[in-house]
């Protein structure tokens, strides 16, 4: 038995995220699994660091899979990359260790969020951003990060009801940026909870958009409840960019 | 009476290029017709620089429309934004004198074509870039350039059959850079006929993949005939970028 480990980029605009769940076409985990398991002639599964939600993308998304087979790494890639539709690429393929897995072994990841905030909306990207016609303040964006950054509780920052597993994470760093009208925010985080990136961004955006002031946040925090928090933003505007092991 | 020229950016993926014709639904031209005629309560025609084929992108179109309104230039620009789908905008809107023709009056046009020829394919510019696997000789394609640029009969490199008109265009610049594994091909001149960009991209990439050699461009130019020119590279890599008066 081999283990091989896939470096995965798709346009997650059509998929319906990473991982299959039940009758749902489209993931990206069915679509890999599908190709894989012709290609070896058995059922093969395919584990992803994470789900991704619909819509949203991967500069770096990271699988593996275990098979037994003679095929060499690379040709494995460029046989992947065949049978994958074109929104769809492995980067990169190479064999681990058998006790490797994407998800169980990933320390950390870093996820990207593009924000379209220039005069006019950039048609180009409106798959690819989230657009805010109303000019935000990037200064008080930028020290809003400060209160996420470090080990915290991130239960009002969570989608899912039900807590079974510790809310608490550890972001390492958010870095704000602008360019061309582009805002662009870089989480690096120990792990992130089911649609936290999306809402620490919809809070970002409420802030510099003085909905929200910086002094709510600690509010937030403390009060745990996902209805003090801002909006969800849209998926389309995120893309997983590093699962570092 | 007044007369309003606009700027205009699209994302071509879905559209049937600039030109309404006969039933064909879905042109640009339609598109902002139908929007402008009902801004005003009359009929309009909207005048574009020039066709753009289906899928082909711009960057710099520009159109004009005349009408009598009390509106300023920028309150139609907001307006037709608030209609207009997502991936067009209007980036300037601007009244010019009645004579002002965005065809007639234009003296020359800049298109870029993007060739995404990185080591893996680019999921993001799947609808924005033609991908070439093969590996391109830059160099080589830079240099074959220097032989389109002037004046010539570009008759070779038209795909319409019948040339009422004259086939004599002038090319100032060809500029062939490269950036993260895409190229990208700047062509300045004073017109271009019926897909003569993408006819001399095909040519371009042809020289750079040894299917065609430097010395035959100038056989293709003696020949005067379509057959001899290289493909015709796909409308998704193409973007009008400016139109200068």
């Amino acid at each position: 038995m081999r283990n091989f480990k896939l470096t995965i980029q798709y346009d997650g605009t059509k998929y319906n995220g990473w991982q299959k769940q039940g009758n749902t076409k489209n993931t990206l985990q069915g679509i890999f699994e599908n190709i894989i398991s012709k290609m070896f002639g058995e059922e093969i599964e395919v584990f992803g660091s994470g789900r991704t939600d619909a819509g949203t993308h991967a500069k770096g998304q990271v699988a593996n899979f275990k098979c037994k087979t003679d095929m060499t790494a690379n040709s494995i890639k460029d046989t992947i990359n065949k049978y994958l539709p074109k929104d769809i690429v492995v980067t990169e393929c190479e064999e681990k260790e058998l006790r490797f897995h994407s998800r169980l072994n990933a320390k950390s990841k870093d996820y990207l969020y593009i924000i379209d905030n220039g005069t006019n909306r950039d048609v180009f990207m409106k798959n690819y951003a989230f657009r805010v016609d109303e000019k935000l303040d990037i200064e008080l964006m930028k020290k809003a990060t400060s209160y996420f950054i470090g080990e915290h509780d991130f239960r009002a920052f969570c989608s899912n009801k039900r807590h079974k597993k510790s809310t608490v994470r550890t972001i390492y760093s958010i870095d704000v940026s602008e360019e061309n009208g582009k805002i662009y925010i870089l989480f690096k985080g120990n792990g992130f909870l089911y649609n936290m990136v999306r809402i620490l961004v919809g809070t970002l955006i409420e802030i510099g958009s003085s909905k929200k002031s910086i002094d709510d946040i600690e509010k937030i925090f403390k009060g745990e409840d996902r209805k003090d928090a801002g909006f969800t933003a849209p998926a389309c505007g995120l893309y997983l960019m590093n699962v570092y092991y």
